[in-house]
């Protein structure tokens, strides 16, 4: 029996993440080298502080601060500490150094993933990220290598378990926005600051890197229009149940011709409508899913955990266990293919239907006014609705209508609202929402 | 520009699948060689009748019978004949000549995957089958690279879209069996011979496939315990929606300890009972879906089209262009990891909850004497219900027991069933059903 090779693991960063990482390279070390054919030795773990507490424990000896010096004598480097410096500075360094690099690090690769990806081309080792989105569920690979020889038409993304989980007890309970985000708080699903999460800023990373390997073009946070859930009110979530839909905040990412043939591609975030029949629709709580719309394999979902300490270690400990397979084997690095360059279009340029919430006065020919106005603007009616409410008090009536659009561009929709808004007999827009899935 | 390498594929068989394979070669030669790095030429489609109409328009030039003469100059070979010979000798043969092989042929590889995955391992070429299983769905990718740092404790697979269509239709319309599969055979969700979709054996072959990869070792089809559904009976499936459940098809793949703490894996299809809030009962028709439970992850599910000819030729082109690259590279070959020897369980070990319906008397003490002999045998008891008919005529009253079981094993639960059939005061089992994911 040949003597088994030792890979020397660096890993930076302790957290939630990083901890249960360390414990399984310890714990699993005989499974882990049966599944890749060397030793995964945990070299070290670089830390701000080598005494603070861990969810974990582990032995003393292998916490340091130096984390140059861990990473300059790494075959594999796991970086898990977030932030862009000094996270960026000690990548980059491992790869110049010819060592494999996991990471979960959404926030870097959204803003300068392109600098990172280059650099691992150019010294033929592998950057991985499968952590960086959806947590436990394997879709970074699937979408890079199952779908390489189809072509990916829209992804759709429930990626942020903290939004979901408020989302749904929104619509299960009634809740309004403050009451359900002080409940996730409590229970540990969304964080004293809340707002990389409710303002959508941690679903728009990850958006742009799922339209980057979807589309194979690098998109960047920049190209990604952002949305989050702040202004969705318990009367929205009512409404859209009454007619059939739950409100989710989904990434998207879709390709998009325009009138001339050219193509590019929508990427956004922002709360969307779905129908409840929907397969991401019965995603609950802080559970995580991707359905992917691709020309011959039609559509797929891949559904799990999106946080949390193990579930997350799971990825990354895939992307590892891939890394020093292909080091044994002394293969080459793998090849990117984001190598296309269809633009990115602004969020005018999105094509969808809409959920438009009016209250008008109740007269005669309200219905027939305004129709004829969206029809003016190019944008088609699905379903209008009206109901009417009588004060009991006052008597008075006033008239609720809903409509949803069948898809139209960003572009009209907005003209054809600020039209609407203009018509005396509209008292008020009460809400305009997106729609998908119809 | 350095002048791009090509590569010759080699097509065996132009079936349903085949023929939409051919058709993407062609029609998506130019994404494909950007996504490879090589041209991918198709050099010709072995088939038995050159002349035979196809669902798919393509150069009649590319026919030929002979198999081997095209084999022999290939680069990667793709082998969607089905059946064992002549495809088993077809694809021993590309890997000796060091051709990467992509194959759909799950009988083939339930039957004599082992003889073939050491052959590649020996060639230090790829054999890839994502197509095998679940059509369009990246299941066996995720299994091996994504999760080979984690432990996948059990795996619950509906992969069979005829057997899933027809339960399906039984549930929503109350139809029997015969007629769900006269409807099913009607639209073409079910061959005219339909044996081995309704009794299993397509599902085994898949069950053995999953638990290989799953579990790092090699089953075969003999390891599988089998039942389809031929005898789940529309008054079974009425039974089980009142009590809120929905029958599927699973192939299960699961760790079980015995006693001793000695580990095995249970490998089986069958009909069973499912609550109607997991995600496997969402879903519908004739789609498929795998359930992955994995000790650091948790629960994952991968959802979407199970066969079809344009769905199931993107998984095999998946396979194609992950293949071409890793020659364009230079690159090994796949480390094979079954490599453990897990020993695979007769069903009698294998443990589950059970649905049992009886057909008893109305007399009082009936419910207990039951409970005891289930607590006799060792068999704990979930939730009993009686429900009690009057015969409007005769108006004599029967009683209907309805028994879910907490988990049990098989040889047990034969053990309980047989003594409560002894009992003077049951009139007949009337089902007896197996239950996940309670």
């Amino acid at each position: 029996m040949t003597e088994m090779r030792t890979l020397k693991v660096a890993l930076l960063g302790c957290g939630n993440v990083g901890a249960q990482v360390a414990r399984i390279l310890i714990e699993d070390a005989d499974a882990l080298a049966a599944r890749t054919g060397a030793r995964l030795q945990l070299s070290g773990i670089a830390v701000r502080n080598v005494n603070s507490r861990r969810d974990v424990d582990l032995p003393q000896e292998l916490f340091t601060t130096d984390a140059e010096t861990l990473v300059k004598d790494a075959d594999l480097v796991i970086e898990l500490m977030g932030g862009i410096e000094p996270a960026r500075t000690l990548i980059l360094s491992a790869l110049r150094n010819g060592a494999c690099v996991v990471t979960g690090n959404k926030a870097l690769l959204a803003q300068d993933g392109p600098t990172l990806y280059e650099e691992a081309d150019k010294a033929h080792v592998q950057l991985s990220y499968e952590a960086a989105v959806a947590g436990a569920i394997p879709i970074l690979r699937p979408i890079r290598d199952s779908l390489s020889g189809d072509r990916i038409t829209r992804v759709l993304g429930i990626v942020n378990g903290t939004t979901n989980y408020i989302l749904d007890q929104m619509d299960s309970t009634g809740a309004q926005f403050a009451d359900a985000l002080a409940e996730a708080q409590r229970l540990g699903y969304a964080e004293a600051d809340p707002t990389a999460d409710i303002e959508g800023h941690d679903a728009a990373a990850k958006a742009a890197i799922l339209a980057s390997l979807s589309f194979h073009t690098r998109f960047a946070l920049e190209n990604v229009h952002c949305e989050g859930i702040t202004s969705v009110s318990a009367a929205d979530i009512a409404a859209a149940k009454d007619a059939g839909f739950v409100i989710k905040l989904l990434a998207i990412a879709e390709k998009l011709s325009d009138a001339e043939g050219g193509e590019g591609v929508s990427v956004r975030v922002h709360p969307t409508l779905l129908p409840r029949e929907h397969p991401l629709a019965a995603v609950r709580g802080a559970f995580n899913a991707v359905f992917i719309e691709a020309e011959n394999a039609g559509e797929l979902m891949f559904y799990g955990q999106g946080a949390g300490g193990t579930p997350t270690a799971s990825a990354v400990l895939g992307d590892l266990v891939s890394a020093a397979r292909r080091l044994v084997l002394g293969g080459p690095g793998r090849t990117e293919t984001t190598t296309g360059h269809v633009p990115a279009l602004p969020i005018d340029a999105a094509v969808t239907s809409y959920y438009i919430g009016l209250d008008v006065a109740d007269e005669p020919g309200v219905l027939a006014r305004i129709a004829q106005l969206f029809a003016e603007h190019g944008v088609s009616i699905e379903i209008m609705r009206q109901t009417i409410h009588r004060d009991a008090e006052s008597n008075v009536e006033s008239a609720e209508l809903r409509i949803v659009t069948h898809r139209a561009s960003e572009a009209a929709l907005a003209a054809t609202v600020e039209a609407v808004k203009g018509l005396d007999v509209i008292n008020s827009v009460t809400s305009v929402l997106r729609v998908e899935g119809v």
